[in-house]
C-alpha cells in the first residue's frame, strides 16, 4: 500500500462518519458497502473520472454506473462534495426520510443530476455500463476523426458481490469481453458479505480466472479499504487499456472501522447509536456531532467543479473546430446530441404493401428496416434470431471489433449498428437500456427475439420503463399460431404483465398496415418503451386498417350501418383480428346477428384517448355487449369486453392452424359461442353483468 | 479417435437419417443439433445411464436433461429405439404434425415417459439439472446408509451453444461448482452455430477456462461425431468424479453428413429433399425408403429393457433389505417416494397467533418454520434474503458440501435442507424446479425473496406452473408498502402477470390467520406451484379472518347487517385489507354510507368456486357496487369489481406509511374517493357500467 495523505485519510474518515450518520439518522440504510468503498469513490470522483458537475449532462463526460445500488449514499455524498449544486447537504439528510422530493431515494434514481441510470435489482447496472460503452464506441467509430475526438469518455461500473453472481451480469460480462470493450471497468467492492453472511455460503469461484476466461484483464487490488494511489494506479491503467474491458477487484472491508466490520449485519441496517459514536470517537470526531463536513474536506474537492468546466469548454472549442472542418458529420451529431431525428424521418414508413398475406414479423421488417438502414440514431440487435424476427437491413454492418476479423473471420466494427446479442435476452434489453441512458434520444435502441423470451428480459424491460428509456423491443411470434415449437414458446400471460407495466406500450398489430402505425407510435414515443408484437405466421391484408387509429389504441373496423342497432362488438386484436372480421360476417349469414369490429392494437394507448372517443369506439354505453377475441388470458379486457374467447391453459405443441383449432379459434366454433352468449345474456340479466369465457 | 463397430456406424447413420426424414416429412424442426450429438446419444443410451425403459420412472433411474430442447427428436428417437413403449415408430412420425396426441412436442415435455423436465426456453434445463442433482445428494446423505445405496443416481445434462450464453445457466453452473455435485455432468454440444451464424459472432470466451474457475472439472473430446469411446470414456469418468461436477466439452458438427453441414442453416428448418436424398446415398440408404430401421439397430439396443428391469430388481430387492435393517427411515423414505406428506402434517400448523401486529413475512415462519423443521419433505431457500424473508427455522441445517468446513469454513452438509442460493433469483426458482421433478411431491422445493424479485426468476416459475410441479415460493415485502427501498423494488404490475398466469396461485394473505390460510392452499396444491406474497410491515390481527376463507379465494369479511341493501363492497387484498375495514367504518360514520368488506387473498382459488358462491360473495347481481383498494395496477379486477383504488404508475422511495400516504392510500382519501364514486353513479348510468380508478 502506498502513500496516503493526511487529506485523504481525513476524507476517509469524513465520508465514513457521514455514512454512518445517515443512516442513524432514520435508523435505516445501507451504510457498511458505502464505507467500505470511500477509497474507490476518492479515486474515482477526485483522481480520474471526467465529468463536470456544473454542467452534469456534459456530453462526454465519463459514465458512472453504481450497480450495487443499494450503497446509493457512497454516490450520493460525492455528488455533494464534488459540487453538483442541487444535492445539498440538506439533501444528503433526505435519505430515508419521508421527503418526497428527496434527491436520496433507497436507489439512485436517473432523474438526479450525476446519477447515469437507475439501478437496484442487481447486476441489471453491469449490462446498463456494457451498453453505455457501446454507445460511446459506436459514436466515437461513426463521428470521431483523426485530431477530433468529439466522444471518448470512459465508462465506469461499480459491483458489490451479488451483481457478480446475477445473470443478467454473467451475460453481459461475457458479451463485454467478445466486444473487446476497452472503455469500460468494472470496480468490484469485492468485501466477501452478503445479507447472509459470507459470500463463501454460495460461492466460492475464482472470480478472476473467470474474468479472463470471458477476455477481461485483471487487477487486484489487495487492500482497497485505504489505498487510493494504488486503486488510482489500477483505474488509470484501466481507462489505457488497448484491447479489453478491465476488472478492477478490490479488497474492501464492509463497514470498515465500525465494531461491525466484516459482518453482514453492517450490509443493511443502520449501525446503532453505540457504534456510530464510537466510530466518531476512533476517528477523532465529537460523537455529539452529526454530518460534519470540515472545511479541509470542502477545500479538497474544491477544485472539480472548475476542472470540469474546463473540459466542458474544451469540448465546445473542439466541437467548433469539427463543425467548420466537418459541417455534414457534425450537423448529424449535434442532431443526435439533442435527440432529435431527421425531420422527414416519417417518409421511409412506407404508406402501402403487397397485398399478399404478410407475416406481421415480416411487416415489421418491411416498415422499419428503411429507417433503420438511413437513421443513424436506430441500433439494432437481436437475441440470436436474425432469421426469425426480420430486422437486419440490407448492408447492416454488424457491430463488432475489427480485430474479429483477423482473429475468427467475423466482420464488422463499432461503427455498425446491428448487434448480435446472442441468446442472452436479458442483458440485450439491459444493455439497450444502457445505449439509451447514454444521452436522450441520441441512440433509439431496437431488441428482438420471440415475444415469450422478453419474459426472460422483462426485469430490464421493467427498468427501461421506470427510467423513461426508448427502447423498441421487437417481439415475434406472439401466439399460439407459432405453433409447433409448442407450450414453452406460446405466450399466454405474458401481455397482461406488459399491458399493466407502467410507462409501457405493448402493441399487438393486425395487418402490415397497422404494423406500419405500431412502429410510428414507437419512434414518436420518445419517453416510453414500446414492445412490438407481432406473428410469426401470414396474416391477411385487412382492407380497413389504418395507421392513425393504431395510434389511438384501437378504433372501429366496421361500423354497424344497419336502421336499428348493433348486437354486439366484436374486438380483435394483432394477430387473430382477421377471426373478428370472419366471426362478424358469419354471425351475419348465418345468424343474422348483426356485429360491429373493434381493432384494439394498444391498450395504454386507448386509455390516453377522451371519454368521449373511447365510449364511441366501444358502444357499450349503448348496451352492445363486446365481446374480445385473443388467444391469451383475458386478465385485463374485462375492463373493455363483456365476454371473451381466450385462454386460461397453456398452450399445445401443433401447427399454428391446429392450435387454433385445437383451442377453438374456428369461425364456426367462435360463431357459434357468440351467438349462444347473446341468447343467454338475454335471458339472464345477472350474467349480462357479468364478464364470461366463452 | 478410437474404434468404432460397424453396428455402431450403422447405428449413427440410420439415427441421421431418421432424423433427417423425421424433419422433412412436414418440412420443419430442428434436425442439425441432434444429427450432431448421435454419438453422445449412443454413448448415453447404449453405455452409460442406468435407466429403464419398462419402468420409465425407476425412482434411482439417471436423470436425463435435453437442455437444447429443441434438439429433441435426438431424445424421442433414442426413447423409441431403447424401449419406451408408448414411444412407438409411428409417435416419432407425428414430430411436427397434427396430431393433437402426439407424445412428439416441438420440444420435450414431462408428461412424456423418459422425459424428466420440460425444456426449450434455453439454460432452464441447466439449472433443473443442478436441482435434479441437490436431490439425489439429498436423498443420499438422507437415507443412504453403507451398503444401503437407495439413492445412488447419476444427473446427465445436454446443452448446447445457447444455454452456455443464457444468465439462468450461468447461475445455476456457478452455484453448482460451489456445492461440488460430483453426480452431476453436463454435455456440451459443442456445434459452434446458433441461429445467427458462427458462435464467434457473439462468443469468444474461454469456455473450459470459465467452467474451471467455477470448479467444474472440464473433459474435452476433439471428435464427437464418432467418437464413442472417447465419450463413453469421458461420461465413465464424470460419473466417478469424486470432488467436482464435470463438464465435457464435445466438439461436434451440426447437420453432419449434409450439405450444409457446419452450416446455421442446419439448425432450424428441415434439409430439404434433395439434401436428404444425398445424404441417404452417402449413408448407404435408399432415398426413396423412409423411416428405415434395420434388425441390426433393433438388435443393437434389444438388450436394454431387460438390463434396465435388472437394475429396478435390484434396487427393489435392496429396498427389502433395507426395510428390515432400517424400518423406520424406510418407511419415511418410502413414503417421500410415494410423494405423500405424513398424515398429521397440518397439525403442525398454529391455530392461533399473537395478537400484536405482525409483517405477514413473519407470520409466513411461525406458520411454516415448525412444518419445514419437522418434515424433510420441504427444501428451503433464499436468494440471500434470510434475515428479510423469515424462512430459516430453528435448528436448520445448510445444504452445502460439508467439504466447506475445512475449506473456507462454513458449516452443513448434503443432508441439509435450507439452501443458500446466493443473489441468484432465476437459478433458485429453476433449480427447484429441478429437485420438484426428481419425482412427484417427493420434495416440495420452497424458494424466498422479495416479491419484484420473482420478475427475475418468472421464466422459471412459469415452467414450474407449466409443468405442475408443486414449488412454494415465499415472496416478501410485496407492495409500496416495502417502502425505502423504491420503485425498482415496489411491484405494480407483478402480480397481473402471476394472476393471468395459468396453473398458478398468487395469494395475498392480510394478517397471520390468513398467511396460514395461504400456507396450508399451497401446501395442499399438489399439482401448482404458489406464490405466498407478504408484508414487509407489520399488519394488524383482525378479527374476522379465516383461513378457511383463503382456501375459497374471497369471502366476506364484513356482512352488512342492515335492514336495506348495502351502498358498496370494499374488496380488501392483503397488506392493504385493514385498509378495506377502515375505509367501510368511517363511510358508515362520515357519510352514512353502508359497506360489506371482501376479503380477497387469490383470484385464481375464487375462480375455482361454485357461480353460486362467487355471487354471494361479491353481490354484484344485487346491483350493489364493488371496489377494490389495493396499490398494485388494476389489471384483472375489473373482473370482480367496479372501481379501482390502485396504482397506474411506478411506486416512490420513501417509508411505507408515508408512500402509502403519497400515493393516496389514506383511509379519509379513500372514503372520500368512494363516497364520491357513488354518488357519481348515481348520476350517471353510463359511468356506472365503466370500470373506474378512482
Amino acid at each position: 500500500m502506498q502513500h496516503l495523505t493526511e487529506d485523504e485519510d481525513h476524507v476517509l474518515r469524513t465520508l465514513r462518519v457521514l455514512i454512518a450518520d445517515l443512516c442513524q439518522q432514520f435508523n435505516g440504510g445501507h451504510p457498511g458497502g458505502a464505507m467500505g468503498m470511500a477509497a474507490v469513490g476518492v479515486a474515482l470522483w477526485k483522481y480520474v473520472m471526467q465529468y463536470a458537475p456544473h454542467t452534469a449532462d456534459f456530453f462526454n463526460r465519463d459514465r458512472f454506473v453504481l450497480s450495487n445500488g443499494h450503497t446509493c449514499l457512497f454516490q450520493y455524498i460525492f455528488l455533494h462534495l464534488t459540487g453538483y449544486k442541487p444535492m445539498t447537504l440538506d439533501q444528503l439528510k433526505s435519505y430515508h426520510s419521508d421527503r418526497a422530493d428527496s434527491l436520496c431515494p433507497g436507489h439512485p434514481e436517473i432523474e438526479i443530476e450525476g446519477v447515469e441510470v437507475t439501478t437496484g435489482p442487481l447486476g441489471q447496472g453491469v449490462a446498463n455500463a456494457v451498453g453505455l460503452a457501446i454507445a460511446t464506441k459506436n459514436l466515437a467509430a461513426t463521428y470521431n476523426r483523426p485530431g477530433y475526438d468529439v466522444v471518448s469518455n470512459h465508462t465506469w461500473c461499480m459491483v458489490g458481490d451479488a451483481c457478480l453472481q446475477e445473470g443478467v451480469a454473467l451475460e453481459a460480462i461475457s458479451f463485454a469481453g467478445h466486444l473487446r470493450l476497452n472503455n469500460l471497468t468494472i470496480i468490484y467492492d469485492n468485501n466477501q458479505v452478503t445479507c447472509d453472511g459470507s459470500v463463501d455460503l454460495t460461492n466460492t469461484e475464482d472470480i478472476n480466472a473467470k474474468m479472463r476466461a470471458c477476455a477481461w484483464d485483471v487487477i487486484d487490488i489487495g487492500e482497497g479499504c485505504y489505498d487510493i494511489r494504488g486503486i488510482v494506479a489500477a483505474l488509470k491503467q484501466a481507462r489505457a487499456s488497448i484491447r479489453k474491458p478491465t476488472f478492477v477487484n478490490v479488497r474492501t472491508v464492509i463497514g470498515v472501522g465500525t465494531a461491525v466490520a466484516g459482518d453482514a449485519v453492517a450490509h443493511g441496517v443502520a449501525l446503532g447509536a453505540n457504534n456510530v459514536a464510537e466510530l466518531k470517537k476512533a476517528y477523532g470526531f465529537n460523537p455529539d456531532e452529526h454530518f460534519v463536513i470540515s472545511p479541509t474536506i470542502r477545500k479538497f474537492f474544491e477544485d472539480i467543479p472548475a476542472r470540469g468546466e474546463a473540459l466542458v469548454n474544451n469540448w465546445s472549442n473542439l466541437l467548433d473546430r469539427y463543425s467548420q472542418d466537418f459541417p455534414d458529420l457534425a450537423e448529424e451529431f449535434q442532431r443526435r446530441v439533442k435527440g432529435e431525428l431527421p425531420a422527414d424521418w416519417d417518409t421511409l414508413v412506407p404508406t402501402k404493401f403487397p397485398s399478399k398475406p404478410t407475416a406481421s414479423r415480416a411487416a415489421s421488417g418491411l416498415v422499419f428496416n428503411p429507417v433503420a438502414q438511413k437513421i443513424r440514431t436506430f441500433m439494432v440487435g437481436t437475441a440470436d434470431l436474425s432469421p426469425s424476427v426480420n430486422m437486419a437491413y440490407p448492408g447492416k454492418t454488424d457491430f463488432q471489433h475489427p480485430d474479429l476479423r483477423t482473429i475468427c473471420g467475423i466482420d464488422g466494427n463499432y461503427a455498425g449498428r446491428y448487434i448480435h446479442y446472442g441468446i442472452r435476452e436479458h442483458a440485450m434489453c439491459a444493455i439497450s437500456n444502457g445505449i439509451a441512458a447514454f444521452a436522450p434520444n441520441t441512440f433509439i435502441p431496437v431488441t428482438s427475439s420471440f415475444f415469450m423470451f422478453y419474459l426472460y428480459a422483462a426485469p430490464a424491460v421493467r427498468m427501461g420503463a421506470l427510467q423513461q428509456l426508448q427502447v423498441i423491443h421487437a417481439a415475434t411470434h406472439d401466439s399460439i399460431g407459432m405453433g409447433e415449437d409448442g407450450p414453452t414458446h406460446q405466450p399466454i400471460e405474458l401481455a397482461a404483465l406488459y399491458r399493466a407495466m407502467p410507462n409501457l406500450l405493448y402493441i399487438r398489430p393486425g395487418d402490415s398496415e397497422e404494423t406500419a402505425g405500431a412502429w410510428i407510435a414507437a419512434i414518436e414515443a420518445k419517453k416510453t418503451p414500446s414492445i412490438i408484437s407481432t406473428s410469426r405466421h401470414a396474416l391477411p391484408q385487412l382492407a380497413k386498417t389504418k395507421r392513425e387509429g393504431v395510434l389511438r389504441g384501437a378504433y372501429v373496423l366496421e361500423e354497424y350501418q344497419g336502421s336499428e342497432g348493433a348486437d354486439v362488438t366484436i374486438i380483435g386484436v394483432g394477430a387473430e383480428l382477421s377471426f373478428a372480421l370472419g366471426v362478424s360476417k358469419e354471425l351475419k349469414e348465418s345468424k343474422n346477428i348483426c356485429a360491429r369490429v373493434v381493432s384494439f392494437p394498444c391498450q395504454r394507448l386507448f386509455e390516453e384517448q377522451p371519454v368521449s372517443y373511447r365510449r364511441e369506439t366501444l358502444r357499450r354505453h349503448k348496451d352492445i355487449p363486446a365481446v374480445v377475441i385473443e388467444p391469451y388470458a383475458p386478465n385485463g379486457w374485462e375492463r373493455y369486453a363483456d365476454a371473451a374467447i381466450c385462454m386460461t391453459r397453456f398452450g399445445h405443441s401443433l401447427p399454428g392452424k391446429s392450435a387454433y383449432k385445437y383451442f377453438g379459434f374456428e369461425t364456426s366454433k367462435m360463431t357459434e359461442k357468440i351467438s349462444r352468449y347473446l341468447s343467454d345474456i338475454k335471458e339472464d340479466e345477472i350474467l349480462r353483468g357479468e364478464f364470461v369465457q366463452l
